[in-house]
């Protein structure tokens, strides 16, 4: 069911219990996770405050000199309310020199180089505090390719990769996310007055009813439109999707020898503990 | 058989094709790749060249400050001999403040950085030169986990990741990669004197040995020390390939829906073209 907000409590508590396990399971205790100030990131950080404890979570602010103020406002709202470990490496001295090299660059390009200068910088903070990277993309963002590859989509573990934008936001309204994160528009941020729904052009309450369809009901995209979805939204979302699936696929290698990363099991775990 | 050295025409058909399909396959012609000066790379430009024509491909050197100028000298041979279109863009300015902001950090995380940060700046080309990115990865170095995640293992494509590095001498010595290149010890280059050998502790020409058995021919590990192998070798090369699996494994989602991506099969080809 599409409509989580009956059940959010049971839910919760697999989202926290999947934090802990893939942590503890490979040894660590930790986590890092990159707080944009948006909803997402900070419900990633509630879970993970809850599976961990506040003093084993780092929280990291990336901004980039064209990053709204509010986020950064609403990123110390949430480390507040959680008291997790923070952190701010802003980003522009990083970026500044690849996107100066090519004026030509544009709104695309750069904001790919600042998703991607985030992941660098996160995934340095994963080292120097022994703590995995939590993801925070979320079906939707997922499915229709509304992310960078190598970007915000790199990641040790994800919580939300299986939570609609609208299972995201019934979550962070019962875990107490606060309100100006809650009620605000989901953006990238990337430029000034960018919103996801703008720049897709539909709504996520819209695509999420009609990726649910798609993905769980395994709905044609015929009997999507004789659900009532126009033909013109069926086919752009559909589209969409198939155009971007890439972005969640292992990238491919070319077979030569028998057993091939990706193609056969391959399993090392089956050697055993050796001694 | 990890000797290739009798039927390397073929293998480089079987290469040539793999870039060739996969390229065009997507609704693109052209291919970017790093140049690092190493023999990987260099076998994945002759092979790009032949695949798709020089004009099609561009080779980029992303030097950082410490790199050799070896390095540089070597890449620029690569160019010249296959007529590839070509660009420097140094890392250094990009890296600086990163590097600079934590005095703590060691040679690993300073590695990954710079490795990163390639990696920001290929896919940038990517984006600007409309081709995709070729990998260089080979197998000995995917399942010993020597490389950094979503820095050089990151790419569209990769027509070296079934290969081990035994077999890459092989096919470049067959293409006519420069003598240099073919002669010198593999090395990261991240920092002076680095060679992979004298990092990892052992040679690729014995590694390969043994992965082979392990990987190819499914020998356990008690049937490779019976093969000749000291058991301490064989040790230490497992627990490696297990320590690095996360590497070329997709990072787990939680399962919270009925078809969750990683988990269950997820192909929105077959919606069709829907119109």
């Amino acid at each position: 069911m599409l409509d989580l907000s009956k059940q959010t409590q049971p839910v919760i508590q697999i989202l926290c219990d999947f934090i802990h396990n893939e942590i503890t399971s490979r040894g660590f205790q930790r986590a890092v996770l990159g707080l944009s100030g948006g909803l997402d990131s900070a419900l990633s950080c509630f879970l993970a405050t809850r599976a961990l404890g506040a003093e084993n979570v780092l929280a990291v602010r990336m901004p980039y000199r064209t990053s709204s103020p509010d986020s950064l406002e609403d990123a110390q709202k949430v480390v507040e309310a959680t008291g997790v470990q923070s952190l701010t490496i802003p980003i522009t001295e990083m970026a500044e020199p690849l996107i100066e090299r090519f004026p030509e660059m544009g709104d695309l390009r750069r904001g790919n180089i600042l998703a991607r200068l985030r992941m660098v910088a996160l995934f340095d903070q994963s080292a120097a505090f022994n703590g995995l990277v939590i993801g925070s993309g979320n079906k939707s963002e997922i499915l229709l390719g509304y992310s960078t590859l190598f970007g915000d989509s790199a990641y040790a573990l994800n919580p939300l990769g299986d939570l609609y934008k609208t299972q995201v936001r019934q979550l962070a309204k019962e875990l107490g996310v606060p309100a100006s994160i809650l009620s605000k528009a989901p953006s990238a941020d990337l430029w000034q007055g960018q919103t996801d729904e703008n720049e897709m052009g539909f709504t996520y309450e819209e695509v999420d009813r009609l990726l649910y369809l798609l993905v769980e009901e395994g709905f044609t995209p015929q009997q999507c439109v004789a659900e009532g979805f126009s033909s013109a939204f069926v086919q752009k979302v559909v589209k969409r999707v198939q155009r971007n699936q890439f972005k969640w696929t292992v990238p491919p290698i070319c077979k030569v020898n028998r057993v091939t990363i990706g193609y056969e099991d391959l399993d090392p775990a089956r050697w055993g503990e050796f001694s």
